[in-house]
């Protein structure tokens, strides 16, 4: 829709005045594949997103049915291995099942490396927008690249979930990684060293789109004017695929872990927090999210506030998916490798970033813009 | 309470570990008095909003019985010179009738000057805390302190509202004068003269404490994030004093004025904006506060946030009245005079500053305090 | 949509199991026309409701161009004698100016009668769904027709709004007459009267949709647990064209004094209320309502109850203008004529009722049923 | 507070008008006495509630120090037999061990006889206030009091909680007994079998206060309204006693079933429904409940409506405890044995009655009243 100007720049935090003399690739440059496990149409999905859960007018996708049917061609079958009994269960039954980490690693890079040549491009930036994996045994993972790389070709051994393969596979083939979700990916330091050796880069993880967001603007406020918030209540309700993964126990402790920390990083003392996620089929798209804040003023008075937002899951994260691509994009131009910290305004839990302040966050974007 | 240690600092901006090292006035060097209309005690107004209210345990108040009853020693009769009908008509039969503007300032000024010497004080540090006034006509007030004051005999002809008369006084003996209401105060640019001549200094206006604070924390966020903000709503319900004056339209027009202007300020266009305040008795103090805002993003899919701030409106005035006597001594220790714009993140309207996001003015404090 | 068979009964009380076996009039039974006095097409209004408001899916639209274009045909030029400047400046040039009420109700009747004839109808209900006007001088009305009769040669001296000429060319035409909005209609005691003379019937005033209908089913249960409610305040905000003429003053008062009034009916004692009622472009159809309930409960303790309520406007009032042209259809076959007070729950202010508990309202309709 | 006339009689039902002529007791003809487990005082528990949890003045409670006293002279220990582990380890370690039911039976019903008579009572009433217990294998109790009976003598083979051995206490001895918690009580067929042999009376069970109140009240509307409720979500927030018991999953079990049922039994379909309560501390006795309304109107549009509701759990209690107690006592005096279904409008989950709506149940009080 960006391409063919049906849409304004809306929710592009890359279309921003401040941001302009950076020239981010434009929409023409760019071009979108991708790895996929489910037996779906982007059309249908799309069509889906618009007419039943009414996130936007379905006759703007109407007219990209082609563009939608061309990146179709370009999605290739994904990797199931360790991806979580209920991510599995999604699978299409032509997915094909990958005999060891390393074989996945394989087939998966030489997916992305036929993508770049097939479509001439300079830069591949592979994104996980994938659903939520259960927490890893990070415990089990070496510190070294060099320890890690011998346990890939023991499928029952080696503690990585998909995500931190298609990491791998990406960071190794010198291709760029974002990781858009709480899973695994890129974040352990075995993986982020494979980044410096091949001269790419990686920033992570999970994408502030709505209530965490909310948290990173607000805690800062109650924190600056010394208000003492004792509890603060997070309910979120939505009904899309992600949800429904979430439904699972073991999906949702990933999530709930990743939304629920920042508050006693930017708060002096850790109040009592409660994050709940729950599928509630009929809302689709639309995750509410009600959160209640209890904190104690002058006097010791106690005072609350209420927040409900009401924001379309999908339509939250694309624009931030596109910034991320194009910032990425701009850093390899500029030649930066390793980890990307500038990039911690748009992750809950920014690997390697103290700092969850979302104002402060957003000054290090523009700091680093303006170098 | 403070100074009897009965209650901890929370809400003391002042007492921030960022700001200890500035070596803030303790509660032992202050000692409060003031101007007043009304015919009544301290001890009754705090004992009513502890229990009336439920503002605060009513038995902290109890045991401050001797120090508010020396503050009310303490309390001379204020004007009410061009304070607007319906403040007038609170005002005590014994308050006394001004004959000029100049009179009033005179006689105010003389109580300050009294109140300092009785008491010892290297530094009087006047706050507006008085109830809103009717708009005050700006067109007529001259542009320099040499035409204005002239204006001060005829009671008639001089435009200046009671609130810049205290303004006058204060800064005229050399006192600091903080405006923490939306009234005019020392807003003209002939009475910022008065204090740069006068080697004193000033700051305002309209503390901001509750649902403007919040715009100016959520607001940015949605600049940032390039989401569109199409309507912006805010109805405030509370019933104390300040509401039943804010009733009157006319006293209104000055707040609602203060309220809705940052918006358009920090987003990059102007939404349809509506303020609006009634007094409801049964909440007291409570100020009740529900924002609602609709914003478009990506695709120009339409969302909603939704705010309910619940605050009792004294509570989070009072510690914020403390910050500023105690930034502005420190001022005044450093030898700052005329217009003290690092304060801006106290006030919904700051004087002399552009800059409307809570983030960057509390930043502008922070390295005001670092230098 | 419905005689086509596109959507379920959602929303249409008629349809309710409880109400069968009085064999409503079904879809096909039906035949819509009108009075407008806007240059518009249903299907242009239509589309608009589905595309720019989200109210429903504009497919459902497209699929029935046929029907509207079909009711667009029967629709005539209304009349804009006494409706008040706002809604006066909307008029189509083409409406005809009326040169008095007389002239203006032989004109409307001769319009209804024809659509009858037309369309070979056995009975015509015309319901008043326009904007609503500014209040009448109900004190120079007078009480019986034959006094009023006479006042309709002279525009100047007859006090009556438009929607009571309307009124009384339905009533005295034999048709049924339906006020679905707080402009005055057949609410005066003379052309009550004419429904009586002419051996028809009529109902009102104010549909009860949303706000509104909350406040008659949770009033009651605040008097029935003997919970004391101190102040009620109900905040709306949309932005429709109905939103733009209650933005005059003068129409607004009407509205607001049909939404304030039943609390008092309610409850056993008046609490303070407030409504209010603001034009947000960016909410189209979509009224969002916010309620704020303080109440004390035992010991005095007092509690607080907000409600949000997030309906499209048209979606809510639509089923129930069906609702109550069915039912008075009913009431037709069974020889009711005069004031129908069984369709008390519908209305915000039921004509010859007192009764405002929504579920008393409601068993009087399943009672009426089911004699 | 009510016997010393410090208070209004807000929040009972018993002293509404329509009520007066049942001459229900006065405060004057009430005594108090109870079980407790915990080694508390009443005197202590009241200041805590006004004091730490701001529940009602201080100084109300202060004045009835002497009445609570002799209340708590009057208190003697329970049981903490088949009470769970959660509630057991609340216990003081005075609290005697029973050796069996039936051994705990004999104890708990020579208390409430000695207590009847101590204070020269007519009639006992014993309504079970405390902690909700772990769900009860009911699967494992026989239908007959005859068959139940002998099982009293084997705690490990005896499937009763102990709610259901205070119900057989009272019942046994002639007592009254109402059920005010979701516990299992007199709900055994067998139990209120027990009510009808011994000529006495009882009801339950688990009083509604706030939330499902409210469900009860609103979702008739949705159903009179022929609108399609597809979800109702439920989240609530406190941090009294009641709700520390609450975070077993065990006891947390028992009450959401008893507040999540209703919904399916007044809509016509069953909708997605989620209820979940947190014990967040703060809060203390100030139960917040946010409840999310997803339903379809007419044209299959969604809508929304949201609740907030902030009351205090106990205050909220207290005076429904008191009106059944005086509904019983006029059932008494009527001569009206077994299961008292008038009172279904107390509780979430009314015995013996399939209505749930409010007003229905409410109405069935009025006309028993009226009888």
């Amino acid at each position: 829709m960006l391409k063919r100007g049906l849409v304004e720049p809306i929710g592009l935090v890359s279309s921003l005045n401040q941001f302009k003399h950076l020239k981010p690739a434009t929409w023409e440059d760019m071009v979108v594949g991708g790895h996929e496990i489910r037996g779906i149409s982007l059309l249908d999905e799309a069509l889906r997103l618009s007419r039943e859960f009414r996130a936007f007018d379905p006759r703007l996708v109407e007219q990209c049915g082609d563009e939608l049917a061309q990146i179709d061609a370009r999605i290739r079958p994904g990797t199931i291995l360790n991806v979580g009994q209920t991510i599995a269960e999604m699978a299409d039954e032509d997915v094909p099942v990958d005999q060891s980490p390393r074989k996945a690693i394989e087939r998966l890079r030489a997916d992305m490396d036929h993508f770049a040549k097939d479509a001439g491009l300079e830069h591949v930036v592979v994104v996980n927008v994938s659903s939520t994996e259960p927490l890893a045994d990070v415990e089990r993972i070496p510190k070294s690249w060099a320890e890690l790389e011998p346990m890939l070709d023991d499928a029952a051994e080696c503690p990585l979930p998909a995500s931190s393969l298609y990491a791998i596979a990406a960071l190794g083939g010198g291709h760029s990684y974002i990781n858009f979700t709480p899973s695994l990916g890129a974040k352990p330091e075995a993986i982020g060293e494979l980044a410096k050796l091949n001269g790419t880069r990686h920033a992570g993880c999970d994408g502030k789109t709505g209530e965490t967001l909310l948290k990173s603007v607000l805690a800062p406020m109650f924190a600056r004017r010394n208000l003492n918030v004792m509890s603060w209540v997070g309910h979120n309700i939505f009904g899309n695929l992600d949800g429904k993964v979430l439904d699972d126990p073991k999906n949702k402790e990933t999530k709930v872990s990743s939304k629920d920390r920042l508050l006693g990083e930017i708060l002096p003392e850790q109040p009592q927090t409660h994050v709940s996620i729950e599928y509630i089929e009929s809302l689709g798209d639309w995750k509410t999210a009600w959160d209640h804040i209890h904190f104690t003023g002058f006097l010791g008075t106690p005072m609350a506030m209420q927040v409900t937002w009401q924001g379309c899951d999908s339509i939250l994260a694309a624009p931030l998916v596109l910034d991320l691509v194009r910032f990425t994009d701009i850093a390899r131009r500029r030649g930066e490798t390793g980890l990307l910290t500038f990039l911690a305004s748009f992750f809950k839990s920014p690997l390697g970033v103290e700092e969850h302040c979302f104002d402060r966050q957003f000054q290090a974007l523009e700091e680093w813009a303006g170098e």
